[in-house]
């Protein structure tokens, strides 16, 4: 419980004094290779040969930092500082390293002079760290190098977390992007009793790299307009002169918190919730400000030539040095610092303490805080399968039925949810809505159905923020599932890239605490958005996934109910992964029973020996492959017809699951040795592969292998349309005829009798063509088909 | 120039009759194979098997076209319809048959009876068309599947077409999205003068898939607020009695188009140009509106279980069957078609005539009115070589000077804009600002520079918006480029993926015109993001482009500007492709004169003899291949220093700008025969390739050639931070000295003097490492390093 502030008025010339320091630590640090107390006159010596980092939203990062500090200490508020603005990292290492955070995480830098000098020596410099607020930094769960995330991962770490304020600084360049714009709406799913809050602080600095921002450049009354419309009761700290805007902000920012205070207190008072009108901070400072207003003529405080690096000559021109050292001797380094470097005593109060310095806040290293999910395994939602491929079950359905379960024994715990973009439902997971609803604080009708305030699914119609709303809601140690239409997984994209370069350099960090996987459902996939249309058929994500450090990303490609239920329940207990699903809804054959799914995939791929016709003691004739439910199922029904019509063909049936699999035990570490990839797949027979996605995919994966050559793929190749499923697969070449077609062309010496078959093959082919433009469906032996053995 | 609408009370009774043969045809779309003007009594044969199809936004669609008719014809006003809900193919299909524009296209489809019969049953239907606004329907340039991307279309279908109205349906699904959210801002960048203006039609249909649709729950003044703050003026049209709306509707469809009007009028006078705060429609109308409202007890019509098929179980059910029979009657079609299924002549009268009818407007089929750019040729901007690589430039540059005297010769045209995310002058193509500026119709403050009313290049800070926009003006007939960080394109890897697939679909269209390329710019890429650290490094978007079809993309890699030069001629030039452009901006070496370099471009990959050692007679011992201009530098430094230490080894250097040509040609139109491969890469000599990318890309468009596996490919390994170039690099194994040992390792028999050498190359790179941690840059041997020879 935070404490109500004590009404006497704060001591604003020590905040101001923080604020200097925090300034001068930062100017410091993107110029200063020593002399960093400027004990003597600056030379070109002391200044780095390379000028690199973004001055220009630094101030105003330090100026928030230092009256959150303020609010902090008088309320004992828990606080998660989310910067938009991540490119202003020596904003964020200076104020870590004031508050003794980054001296905690970092003890190589001390909190003296010879630390200071480290401080300013390693920024931007090689073996030294990264120009952004990356993982290294301290009380951080957000890069901002890729703009437009901050607001969406600030609403995912105040989920389930009543008791924390998430203050977002939005840059106003930041604003303009389209998850940026969508993510202020992240208030309809905010539940005041349950959940934390959160406080945007919308940064108009007026630029970005070359530009004006928009939102600097409306009226004041439509940008009035605009954050009311968007639900928010704006607070405005506007203006130029320190003197008047530290009061400003104080006032400000004991306004707010009051507010939020009282918004909680009347929410969780009992009675019926509604939405409130949360309050948030316009911010209108200059870019650069308190940096050199002029360079060579031409204005830079207050002008987007503060973007990166105001003094760009520092060290061939005599007056740029000079100016450099006016600039920060305005600072007053020695009110600030002992004449050892060590802040002095007043400012180090005004820090935080322990945890509540938002540098130490255990929600930026959510593995401080995670627990282990309490699983129910997969026994209660498998089915029996007492006969191979002769039942059928909607895989997704059962998986909903898993998560429904896992939300009930971790509802104590509130720290498992589930993300999609309006197509839990749709994605067949909906019993999870016998436990808990969909969390909305819009207006609701009577007929509204499985809409509560305090519901664990968040569907909102923007992949962006769900994901954001994930990715937040994992780095502060919770733990949940993407579910998601497999094509439209691409808007996220790059979204996926910065969780993934998250988490590599996460990893390499041994005071960041492994945090629960991002893992995604792909389902209502390529091969079954026949009635959606071409728009709708994209496998690409996995490839894309692919790309990024094999120690980071996994690939799962279940066949069956079974085997989906044994993936999930895998990836649900990782840590420090990003997981990918790819799986149907549709009915789909019950291969594998539980115990041989669970087999299977520990496994990740294997032969089904009662699938297919050689004895496992000699090499088989020809290798079939499959990967992904769909072609899975045709895989199985070419072998049954290989098994009627040439009983004599050796058939070996392998499927995999884990993709990763693969690959060389080189290159990802659930790659596959090469004696035990050539003891599957055969050193020299005609390997015919189903896969899921792009066909050239298989081959990226196994083109060091031995029998590569004689490994052929058939997979989606971009064609599609509104049709029917088995069209699908025809028109991709994916289909039992074409695969059966396949397998006698590669297999030599196969003689008159397989030529006929090949010919029947074509016929079916042509059959099904026909027949599907005279009755709209598919034919009834497709239909209907079961596997027979 | 259009008409002042007359003041005479328009006839709304047959833009009701216009809206009810509109829904007929619409749900007969989803439902009926047959017996389409219900000449008898409905039965299950005459039901699709499959049904398909999205009627919930339909009626509103329908509705929305029918009054647009109308003052068309009053005013023979050119409009554009962008139909956000492109789900609703059934209305768009529906209304081009009733104009004729359909059959115009698709004469197969008459406008008779038969013609209704065929319309209904190729809808959904294999071999028919797809269930969306496909680019199969005349007058669309927007599919609509993946939601978010209308307005940002509808803005760059209206630039510098000022006579032209943009009417944007915006779904309130679609209206949760990141982009759609961010693209209300279009009005910033939308000049009443030049430009045409875009209407937007927000349609709170109240409800997605499953839930309800935000904006369609909060407030009225909230939802004003928000739409104001967008800096509109809405106007609404809310309700569900028909006879209600259609007077309200076409009263707001008459006040917003003299809005419009006056709006541009007062602009053309001359004199300052203000943003306008331009008018935009809210329609709210009940999901499935005149669709069932009851079906099996529970509520259908304004429920999200009108989204789809509304009654689902016609064909075995008999009450269903007997509840469409009623539903379809209600429209009254007797009232509608004569009996030979034509519409009556009253209802053919308020069709709009010829090119007005929105379903035959060329801005919809853009290559219609495409005119060719006017090109400078590359000769201006090229640069001397006299000495290969002995001087250096920089790409952009030179290319931003193209990209200016591309504006100057199209000025009158008025059909080519540069758009970016506030890069332009990062990426150095800031020539153009000397002949136009940026678009800007936000305030202005006297210190902006390059801010007009009527500027031709765009900049915000979404990508999303860049790539629309371009895609809007792209399709409605001009030309443009987008140039953006490299690891930030795949922010719309999504929208490259339905505008690759609109481009797959439209070129087997033979009514649809050819319209020019979409063309990137990845500059500010992978190995020059050095100061921005691992966030900014990622190549990967030309890995999600060689997921599509062959015929619609093209990689180039060009190494240095006068080859940027001839690879930008050649795509601003071409029609149909997206076309990827990977340039780095920094100073590079000249590699090749103009001559040189258009020759080395038009073959696509080349060996280049004054490079290597080998005499060009017999086989080299290794070939050094490279694709990308960081590349291409590190394989000279190597090749230079295996000149200078192992002078008998025979090596050669091909170089690849385009990167198609690896491919075999029976996988991509530019892919080189195995012959001519195996010329310039050898059938077995060890092949060390230095790619731009990761490395895996090569491997998938090269496994099947001979020599593949001799191939060993360095890349970017996703290795990254805030470092030097050089180390960028090294940390990436892709520096000249691990080549140089890459070499040593993959000859046989290179002996003592080699070994030496292989040392020599592990010594430097430790050094390296020591120096730059220690000066914080690169050794002087590298920054200063030129080609010797």
């Amino acid at each position: 419980m935070s404490q109500q502030p004590e009404n006497s008025a704060p001591d604003l010339s020590l905040v101001d004094a923080y604020w200097r320091a925090a300034n001068y630590l930062s100017a410091g640090q993107i110029y200063l290779l020593d002399n960093p107390l400027l004990a003597e006159p600056l030379t070109p010596g002391h200044i780095k040969p390379r000028l690199l980092g973004h001055w220009g939203t630094t101030p105003g990062l330090n100026f928030v930092y230092a009256h959150l500090n303020r609010v902090i200490n008088d309320r004992s508020q828990d606080v998660l500082f989310v910067t938009g603005p991540g490119h202003g990292g020596p904003a964020l290492l200076a104020n870590t390293w004031l508050e003794g955070s980054y001296t905690d995480t970092h003890p190589n830098v001390q909190r003296d002079g010879e630390g200071m000098r480290k401080l300013f020596r390693q920024f931007s410099f090689p073996g030294g760290v990264p120009s952004h607020v990356a993982p290294e930094v301290p009380g951080s769960i957000h890069e901002g190098g890729e703009l437009g995330y901050s607001l969406a991962h600030a609403f995912g770490a105040a989920f389930d977390n009543p008791d924390l304020v998430v203050a977002c600084v939005v840059g106003d360049g930041e604003a303009e992007t389209g998850p940026l714009a969508a993510s202020w709406h992240g208030n309809k799913f905010l539940d005041p009793v349950g959940d934390g809050a959160v406080l945007p602080i919308l940064h108009l600095n007026g630029y970005k790299i070359a530009n004006p921002s928009l939102l600097a450049r409306i009226p004041h009354d439509e940008l009035d307009s605009l954050l009311r419309g968007y639900g928010y009761a704006p607070f405005y700290v506007e203006g130029d002169d320190p003197a008047v805007l530290h009061p400003r902000m104080a006032q400000v920012l004991d306004e707010v918190m009051d507010e939020i205070r009282r918004i909680q207190l009347t929410a969780r008072a009992g009675g019926d919730v509604e939405r409130p009108r949360w309050p948030m901070i316009v911010l209108r400072t200059p870019k650069g400000w308190t940096g050199p207003s002029e360079v060579d003529g031409v204005p830079v405080e207050g002008t987007w030539r503060s973007h990166q690096v105001p003094l760009a000559g520092v060290r061939d021109n005599p007056d740029h040095l000079r100016q450099l050292e006016a600039w920060l001797k305005s600072y007053r380094p020695e009110e600030l610092f002992d004449a050892d470097g060590s802040p002095k005593p007043e400012l180090l109060a005004l820090a935080p303490r322990g945890e509540l310095r938002m540098g130490s806040t255990p929600h930026a290293n959510g593995g401080l805080l995670l627990r282990e999910l309490r699983m129910p395994g997969t026994t209660p939602y498998s089915v029996e399968v007492t006969k191979h491929g002769t039942t059928t079950s909607e895989p997704t359905r059962a998986l909903g039925r898993m998560l429904r379960d896992i939300m009930t024994l971790n509802a104590d715990e509130k720290n498992f949810r589930v993300f999609g973009p309006d197509e839990t439902a749709s994605n067949r997971l909906d019993a999870v809505f016998e436990v808990t609803a969909k969390q909305w604080l819009a207006e609701k009708l009577p007929t509204d159905e499985h809409l509560e305030t305090n519901g664990r699914v968040v569907e909102v119609l923007s992949e962006h923020l769900c994901q954001g709303f994930l990715e937040g809601y994992l780095l502060s140690g919770r733990h949940g599932l993407f579910n998601c239409y497999e094509a439209f997984t691409h808007i996220v994209d790059s979204m996926f890239n910065q969780h993934a370069k998250w988490l590599k350099t996460h990893r390499e960090i041994d005071w960041r605490r492994p945090v629960a996987s991002l893992n995604y459902l792909l389902s209502s996939h390529v091969w079954r958005q026949d009635h959606n249309g071409f728009s709708h058929q994209d496998p690409g994500f996995i490839d894309h996934v692919m790309n990024k450090k094999a120690e980071v990303v996994r690939v799962y490609l279940p066949a069956d109910t079974n085997t989906l239920l044994s993936v999930a329940d895998h990836c649900l207990r990782s840590r420090d992964y990003v997981n990918v699903i790819v799986s149907g809804k549709n009915y789909t054959p019950d291969w594998l029973s539980p115990e041989e799914a669970a087999l299977h995939c520990a496994r990740g791929a294997g032969i089904w020996e009662w699938a297919g016709t050689d004895d496992g003691l000699t090499e088989p004739d020809v290798v079939l492959a499959c990967a992904g439910d769909a072609p899975t199922l045709e895989v199985m029904a070419a072998v049954a017809l290989l098994r009627e019509h040439l009983p004599e063909l050796k058939v070996r049936v392998v499927n995999v699951v884990d993709l990763m699999r693969l690959q060389p035990e080189t290159e990802h570490p659930h790659g596959m040795p090469d004696r035990e990839f050539d003891a599957l797949f055969t050193p020299d027979k005609p390997v015919l592969y189903a896969y899921h996605g792009y066909p050239w995919l298989i081959h990226r994966l196994t083109y060091r292998r031995t029998n590569h050559h004689n490994t052929h793929v058939r997979g989606y190749k971009e064609e599609g349309t509104t049709t029917t499923p088995f069209d699908m697969l025809v028109l991709n070449d994916m289909d039992r005829y074409r695969l059966v077609i396949d397998v006698i062309d590669r297999v030599p010496g196969l003689g008159a009798k397989a030529a006929g078959l090949r010919q029947r093959m074509q016929d079916q082919r042509t059959r099904h063509h026909a027949y599907i433009r005279e009755h709209g469906e598919d034919l009834p032996e497709i239909r209907d088909w079961t596997w027979p053995y």
